[in-house]
């Protein structure tokens, strides 16, 4: 076997075991789930877990690092998107209701799991939703001092809007009146009027 | 003894064993708590909560229903304050923040374990949540009708208004910037926003 050949497998394991780890955290929460439980899900023995990852708190860790970089990337690009205030952030709200509507497992495991995290990597954790959070504030505030938002508390306003679109993860289900799509064209739309567009 | 210091006494006991299981769940989630932790902290043996309770899904079920019922009411008492939609909107915005905000360690559980509640419970639960919903669905288009508030969709803005508040639980520290008022005043003024008031 070339070494290739074992870094691509030992790679497609990982996805596998973080896969077998969402699922499980999802369905059970962190605490109630067991290493074997992932194993079991992944296919795999205890034992050949642990030789991709020392414990569930460092499987914990990977989703959530993936999970906050995705979310951090989609709130960026949205920003980017647009030189006017207004049409950036109904993009961004758009995408990040969008996101958390067909994402809502993950979503569910990032924004309630936090607090089963190591102090380490909470506080890397902690550092990329502040970011996030400066982002869109950022964008609030552009849009007040362009004049074409008017809102007393653009810190406030950011963090509503954010709050808005996790919370999708908690109530959103596929099998009901609303296709993700229309949940996001509704919030982009609230978005804008909480900011006093 | 008498029989009501006897019914008294024991009132108090399941008081105790509800307060120490809201406090066991909220730190470690229903699933990673045993009854042993509970009955621990209510300074009892687990043969002791039996007598009380038949499990910690009932305990966890008697906190949701209080917990909802709560809900409701603070939600019927703000539609009857006033016969103004806006004004009512304001109320019950504000009000349900302060309650989400001031009790976020219950509203967690209340909110993010209902998949733990067994399925008599849950259908028991739910409807009372459909019924909070309803209530302010009904005063979003009772604002409508009369002229005062113009959203497109009454209903999709009542689960806004209710899940901003319900996530107030999740981001909100005593310790930070705002203080429950400051945060109840901010989303009684959006909540007027999104209603297009």
């Amino acid at each position: 076997m070339s070494e290739r050949g074992g870094s691509e497998r030992a790679e497609s394991t990982r996805t596998r075991l973080m896969e077998a780890a969402t699922a499980a955290f999802a369905e059970k929460g962190f605490a109630g789930t067991t290493t074997r439980d992932i194993a079991a899900a992944a296919g795999m023995s205890p034992a050949a877990l642990y030789v991709h990852h020392s414990s569930k708190e460092e499987l914990l860790y990977l989703i959530s690092l993936a999970g906050h970089r995705d979310t951090l990337r989609t709130v960026r690009d949205a920003i980017g998107s647009s030189d006017d205030p207004a049409e950036a952030l109904h993009t961004l709200v758009y995408e990040f209701a969008l996101h958390h509507a067909r994402g809502r497992r993950w979503a569910r495991i990032v924004n309630y799991e936090l607090g089963a995290l190591s102090s380490e990597h909470l506080e890397q954790i902690r550092g990329l939703r502040r970011e996030t959070e400066a982002q869109v504030r950022g964008l609030v505030e552009r849009g007040v001092r362009a004049g074409v938002f008017r809102t007393e508390d653009p810190r406030m306003a950011a963090v509503m809007l954010l709050s808005l679109g996790i919370d999708i993860a908690r109530w959103f289900r596929e099998d009901r009146r609303w296709a993700p799509e229309d949940v996001a064209r509704g919030y982009a739309a609230a978005a804008l009027r909480i900011v006093g567009a």
